[in-house]
């Protein structure tokens, strides 16, 4: 899973059926050692982010298998809100 | 998800048989926060997106999950019509 | 899908069963859009593609729904021969 | 599968149900060969890795084959502790 | 499926139990064009490949469709060994 933060929102008027009633967020991924910026995507919110919360997302065909969106042409997915990041060599 | 432009149309006389009937267009990946310019690609256009839409595309298995394709290979699919992209961050 | 350029051949006597009789062919990425070259790589060909010529080529999961080889370990191949790409913008 | 170095651990706890009771470390991935450092990520432990330890991880779907997790939405898994890369060129 | 490079041996003992006895390799990726020098993984070994060869390797899900691996969390194996590539345009 990756690292991000929630940049932003994406509306769509036109798409899918099965994508209506999704929220979809604009993530920047974080680099989770370095902190370092990485490049921007959308993802569907299944856990209530807001804006400027770091997320946990999944990828790939792994994120169809969070609930609801199984049958749902979506390939990344925020599956956690991260409370804390503990990185021992970084303090 | 990723966002893109849709900058052009590609046309394939042999093709795999299950390709038929289906609308290949090039699209060239923007960051959605930063908006730099990144790789283009190939995607079978699923909503009626016309050159110049910024688009949401779908890529990997998760594509085929998209209305009516999930027997071709077919890897990425433009699932949406990007209407607005809200980014708090860079106003 | 990606588009690339077929540039060579490659032979493996010693290879897994399921991967007999199948043509492997090297093929350089190329941008769609800007044209650059990219890395490039080994995909099986389904439609008789020769060398010089530009291809589609589908990767992941959704190669191996391609004709024929779902039984396969095949994770890229070439789907059609690129007759023409229409990009306005680059007019 | 990659090769990785186990830095730090990650905290939820708003996420998906069926993350409950996975452990989350952030593993930095090392190149086998050449020993540089580059991105990190999240992975599910499935091994009991400490920090410090150099993993192997397996990425994508392939990760839900592991043990017990094949119904949570995770594309990176420890699948093992590494004990030794035998690298002959650089020795 | 990339080209690549055995480069060296890894051992874990503490893995899931179903990577046992699958004997795991470090590869280098080669470009397949350029001859580049890439970054290097860990892959499964289902040829028989030694240190210094060059081979064949899929990825992701379609490398669990190699023989005999299909219930373990494996997401790169090694597929055939190349006995030569013919690059028209590098002669």
């Amino acid at each position: 899973m990756i690292v991000g933060k929630v940049v932003g929102n994406v509306w769509a008027t036109r798409k899918e059926d099965s994508l209506g009633g999704l929220k979809l967020m604009i993530v920047q991924r974080i680099d989770a050692f370095t902190n370092e910026e990485k490049e921007s995507f959308v993802a569907v919110d299944q856990v209530g982010a807001g804006i400027g919360e770091t997320v946990l997302v999944t990828t790939g065909s792994s994120a169809r298998v969070a609930s609801s969106i199984n049958a749902s042409p979506v390939d990344a997915v925020i599956v956690g809100i991260i409370d804390e990041m503990e990185v021992p060599g970084n303090q």
